[in-house]
Order: C-alpha cells, then sequence, then structure tokens
C-alpha cells in the first residue's frame, strides 16, 4: 500500500486574521505612525474551515494521503519592506503553517519560509529553519534565489554566500524548495513567468556550478515540473558537454529533484520520458497557480495524480514517486511517518 | 517538393574582422582616447570560407535549402555602451549579413538586429528596420524584449512603449523573432537560461496583454521552440482562463509562432503534440548555442530536422513545417522566393 505524499503544497486558503496581519505590516511601512501587528487573529475553528473546505477536501477526493505544506509562495513578498518585516511575517506563516500540522497530523506536514530579504546575507534565516525544524518538526524549507522580487540582484545558488544555509541544511538533513515569490518586475507574470524562469534558471547554475561537490548531501526540489528544464533535456545536455561538465546524471541528478507540478497529460509523459523515475516526487500545488477546471479533460488543471495514474507506472514506480522518493529527499517526513505507524 | 527553410540561424562564425571592430568599439568605451572603428576588414573569401565550412556545408549536409540568417544574437550585446556604439554596431553587423546573402542568395535570407539600447526608445530602432528592409531586402527582424542583458528594465512588450515599431513592422509586413541577447546578470547562462526565460516571459506577457487586438496583423516568431511553454500548455491555458482571457488560439495563437530549437526528440514530440502544425516553423540555430553531438544519438543536438523526419508527417504538415508556415509569417521571403522561380 502506497501512500500519496504531496510534496507541494501552499497555505494559499489561510484564515483573514493573517492577510490582516499583513495588511498591518504595510501600513506601517506606509506611515510608521501605524502600529505593527503584534499577532495573528485566526481561530482553530477558522483553520479548520478553510482547510476542511480546501485542501483536505480535494486530497481525499483526489485519493492521496499528505501534503508537504509551506506558507503561500506567492505571499512571502520578501521585496517588501525590511529585513525585520520580513522576520516577523515569516515566523507568523510558519506557524500558522504548525497550526495546521497540529490540527491534521495525518495529512500535513510543515516546510517553512525562510525571512529572506534583498541584500541581507542568507544567513540571517538559518535561525528561522532551526526554529522551524527542531521546535515545530518542519522537515524542509522553500529558498528564495530571487528575493528581490524579479530584478535577480542575488548572486547565483552556487555562490559561497549562500553556503551557510546549505551548511545548516546538511546538519538538519533537510531539502530545500528552489521557489521564488511574487514579482515586482512588470515583465515577469508570477505564477506565468517568474516561477518557471526561476525554476530554468536555478538548474542551469547548477551545471554551470559544482556546488554538489561542496555539499554532497544537499538535496533541492525545483518545483513546477523543473521549468524548462525537461523540455530542453537535450539542450541542457548540451551545455553540460560544451561547458566541460561531468555528465548530469552524476553532476546535478544525484542532488536535484523535480515534482509533477505540470498540468497536462503530454507534460507530465515528457517528464517521465526523460527524467530518471528517482528524481521525481509527485506534487500537485494545491491549492495554487491553476484553480480552474481543464474543459478539454472536464477535470481540475492541477489534479496532477490522475496525469500520473494514466502513466501504468510499475508498482515500483509507483511507490518511488508518491512515497519511497519523498521519505528519501524529506528524511524527517520519514521518521515522523514511521513514528505515526506509516 | 519542399523547400526545407531554416528560420533561425545566425552568424556565429564571422570573419575576425567583425569582432575585431567590436574589440575597438569596447577599447573607446574604456579609453576615449582609443579611436572608434571606422569599417569592417573583411574579405569576400573569408566570408566564404567562414560559410561554406560551417552552415553552408551543414545546411547542406542535413538537406535543408535555406536559413533566415541575422547576426549573432549573443554578440548583439544592446547593454554594452551607449545607443550610438549600438548604432554602429548593428550596421555593421547587418552589413556583413546582406554581404552573405549575396554571395548566396539561394541559401541565406537575411533578418536583422536592431540598434536597441537600455533605457532608448524602441521609435529609434525604426530607421535601420526600414534600411534592412527596404534597402537590404532583409526580411524580418529580431527584437530584444531586454537590451539590458539580463536586468529585465524596459516595460513588457505589450506596453505602448513599443507600439512605434510595432507600427513600421506591419507597414513593411516583416516579424520579429524574440530573441534576447548575452546576458550581464551573473544569475543567467546566456543560452541555458537568459534565452529560455525570454521566450516563457514574452509568451506570458502576450497572455496578460492585449497587443494582438491592437495590431492583429503583428506576427511573432518565439524561438527555443516557445522555452517553457508548449511544456506547461496546461498551464498557460489554465492561467488564460484564470485571467479571464480569450482561448489561447484566438488570443495569442493567431499572431505567435514558434520554432523546432529543441535538441531531443521527447522535446519535439511534445512540441507537435500540443502546438497547432501551423504554429510551428522549423529550425535549428545552427550554427549556435549548442553545437556538440549527442552521445545518445551519435547526431549533432541541433540537428533538428532528424527529430521532425522522425515524426512522420503527413505531406501536408511536412510543408507547412518546412515551408509554408515560413512563407506565411515572412510573406517578404515568399516573394523573394518567387522572384528566383521557388
Amino acid at each position: 500500500m502506497t501512500l500519496i505524499i504531496d510534496c507541494h503544497g501552499h497555505y494559499t486558503t489561510a484564515p483573514a486574521g493573517l492577510e490582516a496581519f499583513r495588511t498591518a505590516q504595510k501600513a506601517h511601512l506606509k506611515d510608521p505612525a501605524q502600529p505593527l501587528p503584534t499577532d495573528v487573529k485566526a481561530s482553530d475553528d477558522e483553520i479548520r474551515e478553510s482547510i476542511e473546505s480546501n485542501q483536505l477536501k480535494l486530497l481525499k477526493a483526489r485519493g492521496a494521503d499528505l501534503t508537504i505544506f509551506s506558507p503561500r509562495a506567492s505571499a512571502m513578498a520578501h521585496h517588501v519592506g525590511t529585513e525585520a518585516i520580513s522576520q516577523a511575517w515569516t515566523r507568523v506563516c510558519n506557524d500558522m503553517i504548525k497550526r495546521v500540522v497540529d490540527l491534521y497530523p495525518e495529512n500535513f506536514i510543515g516546510v517553512c519560509q525562510l525571512p529572506q530579504s534583498p541584500g541581507v546575507s542568507i544567513a540571517n534565516s538559518v535561525a528561522e529553519l532551526e526554529r522551524c525544524v527542531t521546535e515545530l518538526g518542519f522537515v524542509g524549507c522553500n529558498l528564495n534565489p530571487d528575493p528581490s522580487g524579479g530584478h535577480w540582484t542575488s548572486p547565483p545558488l552556487t555562490d559561497k554566500a549562500w553556503y551557510p544555509f546549505y551548511e545548516k541544511m546538511v546538519e538538519l538533513d533537510v531539502p530545500a524548495m528552489i521557489h521564488v515569490s511574487g514579482s515586482c518586475n512588470a515583465n515577469f507574470h508570477a505564477t506565468g513567468a517568474h516561477y518557471i524562469n526561476a525554476d530554468t534558471t536555478a538548474f542551469m547554475q547548477f551545471i554551470e556550478g559544482d556546488l554538489f561537490k561542496d555539499f554532497p548531501d544537499l538535496r533541492f526540489i525545483i518545483p513546477h515540473g523543473g521549468g524548462a528544464v525537461p523540455y530542453h533535456w537535450g539542450r541542457y545536455r548540451g551545455l553540460a558537454d560544451m561547458l566541460k561538465r561531468p555528465h548530469l546524471r552524476d553532476h546535478v541528478m544525484k542532488n536535484v529533484f523535480f515534482d509533477t507540478c505540470v498540468y497536462h497529460q503530454p507534460g507530465i509523459d515528457l517528464l517521465f520520458r526523460v527524467i530518471d523515475i528517482d528524481n521525481i516526487l509527485f506534487g500537485s500545488e494545491m491549492v495554487g497557480a491553476v484553480r480552474g477546471i481543464d474543459p478539454e479533460t472536464g477535470h481540475y488543471f492541477d489534479d496532477t495524480k490522475r496525469y500520473l495514474d494514466a502513466l501504468k507506472l510499475s508498482d515500483a514506480d509507483r511507490h518511488k514517486v508518491f512515497e519511497g522518493n519523498a521519505r528519501r529527499v524529506y528524511p524527517r517526513l520519514d521518521q515522523i511517518l514511521k513514528g505515526q505507524g506509516r
């Protein structure tokens, strides 16, 4: 019996009290005479309502068991305000995830947002990662390669500036999903361009660099099916060759995993045709970027489990994609599941 | 008998005299006491040598007839120096293409680079477009959506700032390939990230905007197989739906075309599975970004005709992709070919 683990969900439907906190922060940024918010007003009933009528309902309807759950990605908005604003916002967002996990420990497991801020060292995010993993029981984090929100002013992910954070990730044995947030650059629609571009960009940075030589145990999930990478897999194999890099299998793919947030059958078919089964984790990003029903199929675009079911995978491969790979990439998830007798 | 027209080739192998011109420009930028270059020293024999041992040799070896040929994209580098530098560089690059076309009128047809420069109105590129089309006989242009070279400081392509140029394109009845140049942002590898991101970004801008309502006859080729778009076709259909945009077929795909610069069979298979045959133009970007031989096939990565041949298209579809669509998207190419009795 395979557990169906969705590696990619955000709390996009959080109670209004969370948004009110953010609104108060923004009011303070505009007029420092306005007080900073101190806490989030949201009852357990509000959280239950928001989860049971959305993520949990759809999780069950689609036949999945568990979502690796993190704060709303587009709302991280690390480019808004100061580092202190980002720290406070991140903390309440992560605490909200913890409340969901405590209410539904069998259906949700936490992954944290980080208090990144443009121009601020990633070392300043280490404490929140540690708090979330060791105190809240989270199993990973979302790392934003562009906290400027579409201006790309940070160094590449392979730069040593990121290393203090990677050291902590390895020490805690948690992976990061590479996930940008909203865009404040009019060129980039957030979910239609910025997200996908960031995925592609990160992968190419890993080809150019030697990060996994320095951190052989570091693990990243590149979401949205790896951006453009599987579609251009020949290009990336060819560029690695031209740049005299090792074979991608050894150079990148021991450490990088793609989710299945690709919202049509042909895309999923391609993903599974070119990427090794050990590098693919089931994910849907539900409820997320694309919420409608595909008129061509009559099903939700983001009901990615349907596309995977249509692949007719062997039992062994199916187990990897839905459960085994997630337990391997997120060892702390594996520990928690074992503690639950699963 | 179908002509095999490759819609995407750059003069990546130009004689050393062209590069010497650029080097002199850069020396002048560094030290204004250094003189600006006045002309390019390159003999017809040098051009013949560079073409016959590269593009023409491969064109013939791969069974193609004609390449729509433009200056080296990565060398446009609109972010280097001033507008005057860009104007001078653009002019000599375009003149070099004209010399190739004059030497091999049956095998190459010209598309021009534009004298874009960050922060400079695209209206200032109108004159060079007009010169290249009306005086040099070129049939299209390469439009850079990000002349800053990876900082994305221009407005989106749907912004009215671009309209003066679109008016001239429509008047001259020429399409533009949307093609960025080199990247001066360390996050973006030029051919591995910046190119593909720009393709994806442009497509999403077209979804968000209403450009083709204002310019129903405007035509763009998005190269590199449309960036990430075909792989995420469900995402784009779903986003158009969420944004209350018309069906992509009517909203974008009457005006936007993808080339086949996707360097492996599974990618090409996907492209043809999800994108209408009328929107696909054969292209290889040879000799370009990926020059090696795929160890998995024993053939050049960028020999995209092989992937298309493997599709076993109907004669009608094959004719569209290799010839008909190109003649329709580039009406001035059609005119020239007819003048040649082809």
